[in-house]
């Protein structure tokens, strides 16, 4: 069941060297440039002779966890729905997840807490992840990525991506694996919104915001999932994705004054266009654009998150001193200090959605691009979304459809 | 595999509307009547000049958010044993709850928070979902539930069921999914117990006595199983089950000074009557009374839930000055300010089980008689805890006792 | 499929009795000394007239709710790995830790908080479960757990084991059930690690020590698992378990003023450690030692806790008034009251070290011996790992490797 040797001894080096060389050099910036903040640090802390009930770890820590347990449990489990995939899925998940949190500690702190040199850590910081203060600029993230996996979709177009078709399927456990993904997600889909906010009412707000949108949006999605389905049967693939729209079309706007009625309408949106995206466009889009959105982000971030974006314009365009009185200081600081007018912040947020769109076609072009680079060793089409590349698969797969990869097949084109 | 182009045009257009009619209510009902709160509002938080720590928010979110995981995950995974269930178990609990969400901001709200034509809301109304302040009330929200549904059952008493018997049981897999659930609700009944009372020692008192009630309620399932189990084996559903009527067992006490060693007595009863319950009382229901009660929630809610109000009573019943000091004002109002005295509010705790035992048979009868009206379209009897029913499920049931349903089985009765 | 009516018989008894038997012991131990403490009592809690919100519920409780997840969801499915032993490994958990939760509260309570005759309980007392305040302390409580299941497995040796052989394997599901657990446990340790501290900046250190630490070993074990592995591919077995060896090897020093730079060096140590034992050490230890650690505590406890406690011994006698200021106080009191130096302290830890590696010793070889005493029934070696032994299993094991356990099989050595 091995590959050629050359091969074999790449695949051998390319994930622990790969593994090294990141961990290295984040060791390396923690020894010069990481250090405990004021929270963390005990002479520190204790030099200001404050109450320890104070310590902001007792605001932070309980949503700092809940993110945690939504992107490791959550995101991991969401994929396992591929049969043969699972392993790669939590794996690869967990991997990334884990290496992210060193790397976000470096970035978000050269931006947002480097002071005298150093970096200053502790829970709140390390929390914030891949967010940053502007919420508008929290949605770019996850639309970026979603957007570069599309664009570096299509670059990586796989022809012969057929003959890894019927690994693409679900079967029936797989798909309750999948729902621990998706039910973990919507339940801290809350504190994901929240997390990064002002302590405070804003805090509170997005929570509440975020919980009225998921619901909105799991009942579209179950409306829709039958509606449009063969005899009026429920599809798992809009139930496990489009649910969760709600969770981000408010991503931009959950902290503003949405009104639980508009969380409801946008989540309701949301959960609408999702569902028609899966049904609809992804198809479209792999038959006629040759694009592969196997996890359907396109269905699940691109879409609710232009919306949420939109949405976001408009709020962010309605906002007045009545309604967030001396609250728009944490919500809007230009607005409250004078220096913009709601519009022109509805503006500048909408040209925002812009520059991300194009940032994200550009750099998703050329991450595929990177991604085709003979060395970085893709696998070959015809094992896509195959566990056995990577991993060492109990042989007794008698719940897999398809029984064990056959040799010849992993050996095909190495 | 499609029914006749009339069944599946129903079906097509039943769940969708639903949906839509019920997501349309009460969008309209929160366009009209629903506002932030002063913990939400930013206008009116800001106005009072709060520290932003003081924002109940920190105080409510954790449990708030683990009633949620309870719920969903929990009682999402409980009922996924059935074999061919598990889409339809996890699946539907989703969509309720979602709902159940938004139904009870309004339902609670008309009724504990309506000022000036407005229900104002924060995570610590929302939270409540269906809990009441006076904790017997809580108790009978659940009784009701569970005797509704036993009743109902009664009513819908389907002949044919045997047909579907094969469907009732499990699988190695779909019974470890099931422990999922079971350990989620185990872990998170204490929140549940403790969310909705008065912040201070009257929330930590019932968090831990819930704790010590479920510890032994688990202790007394394992034993009892075992005990009348086959050649003395362990019986997955009483573990699945009985070990939770812990926590049903102390619903209405867990505020009160119940003291530890009363919550292990009253733990170690429940799962007793509950075990006891799921091997000899719901084979009796079944052939004598022709109730199915497959989930059990009468040895799970109805029986420990009885016994947890006549507990109740006593624990009232018992209730001094001596014992509650000041504290009495949170936990009996009326008592504190000398209204009732212990034995008098004891007997209307006893007056109240009464009454829900009542509503529950009449409510239950009506919403069986309900259910069957023709044009709610019930699936046949030879179709229940069957997914393909609702579902899109993956072809390859491999880990499925009798492979795919049959296509005449399920074109059969329509 | 039964045994012999004697054997049976006993097995009908045992757990029971057992259950029985250290419920009632512990339900009059309650009964006799157990009371709630000041922050549970409703006279006392009202009688010094706090704040509400100052009840240390509201600090302690998100922590102590991680812990338990931990516990329950983690430990409980990490085992599940084993194809046939699902139910043992998730039921008897669940069991042992309900037990655990009792019982912990009478021996932490005779230790921590007896006075007047009386325990005093309390969230933050339940949450210590085995923890204790020396944090070197807490580091011996899991070494000599993992050694002394080691040396009891010497003491236990089955000669015959080799017929349980093919069910100590896993199947595709069976891992991804394993995964819950691992992706749990790496989630709340740094709960479990900072839960038991003093309040504020040390248990906010702890946290953010152990996520830097876990992150490392999830990097380094993952380049090793694929350095070590067949043709370079990835063992589950890798993954599932040293991933958490970063959570293990600071235990001890987690509080102390490790830097994140610390934590991710001794992070990638503990995985490097771990993962190397699982390829290395536990085949030499179950071929020349006749040892089986099926569930490699070694690797996961043994060896990173071994290195935990010297990188507790340096760090310990590396602290200065001057790194730790007023901080000393709760992390090395005796440090702060001039009644040792920092050497002293690591000398004194070292010695402890010392100390529970001979105590585990003697204690796990005394155990091993106690558990091949005749009446406590052991199963044979024939059935190891196999749950039919104690549960009922349903029929259609479809996804099991090798059909149900064959009578005979069961019988064999009754």
């Amino acid at each position: 069941m091995a590959g050629s040797p050359r091969r074999t001894a790449g695949r051998r080096l390319q994930l622990p060297l790969l593994c090294l060389l990141l961990q290295g050099a984040t060791a390396i910036l923690f020894a010069v440039f990481v250090r405990y903040n004021h929270e963390t640090d005990a002479a520190l802390w204790h030099w200001h002779n404050h109450s320890n009930a104070d310590n902001e770890f007792y605001f932070r820590y309980p949503s700092f966890q809940d993110v945690h347990t939504m992107i490791f449990v959550g995101f991991g489990f969401l994929m396992v729905f591929l049969q043969r995939y699972g392993f790669s899925s939590v794996g690869f998940t967990f991997l990334s997840a884990a290496f992210a949190l060193q790397w976000s500690t470096l970035v978000q702190g050269f931006f947002h807490s480097f002071h005298r040199g150093h970096i200053h850590v502790g829970v709140e910081r390390l929390g914030r992840l891949s967010f940053c203060s502007w919420p508008c600029w929290r949605w770019c993230c996850l639309a970026s990525t979603s957007l570069c996996s599309l664009v570096s979709s299509g670059v990586l177009y796989r022809p012969q991506l057929e003959k890894s078709k019927h690994r693409q399927g679900s079967v029936y456990h797989s798909d309750l694996f999948a729902m621990i993904g998706t039910i973990f997600l919507w339940i801290f889909w809350p504190s994901f919104n929240s997390a990064p906010t002002t302590l405070g009412d804003g805090q509170h707000r997005s929570a509440l915001n975020t919980y009225y949108s998921l619901t909105a949006s799991t009942l579209s999605t179950f409306a829709l999932s039958a509606l449009v389905g063969r005899d009026g049967r429920l599809d798992m693939v809009h139930i496990q994705n489009a649910a969760l729209a709600g969770g981000v079309v408010v991503g931009t706007s959950a902290e503003m004054m949405l009104t639980p009625f508009g969380a409801l309408v946008a989540g309701f949106l949301a959960g609408t266009v999702s569902t028609l995206g899966y049904k609809f466009f992804t198809p479209t889009l792999e038959s006629k654009l040759k694009v592969q959105d196997t996890c359907g982000v396109h269905n699940l971030h691109g879409m609710p998150g232009v919306l949420g974006a939109l949405l976001g314009v408009l709020v962010a365009g309605l906002a007045t001193h009545e309604a967030y009185g001396d609250g728009l200081e944490s919500v809007f600081p230009l607005l409250a200090k004078g220096q913009r007018s709601a519009t022109s912040q509805a503006m500048h947020q909408l040209f925002g959605l812009f520059v991300t769109l194009i940032f994200a076609s550009v750099g998703g072009s050329l991450g595929g691009l990177l991604l085709r680079l003979p060395f970085l060793d893709a696998p070959p089409d015809s094992q896509c979304y195959e566990d056995q590349v990577y991993w060492e698969v109990p042989g007794e797969h008698e719940d897999l459809a398809q029984g064990p990869l056959r040799a010849e097949e992993l050996e095909t084109q190495a």
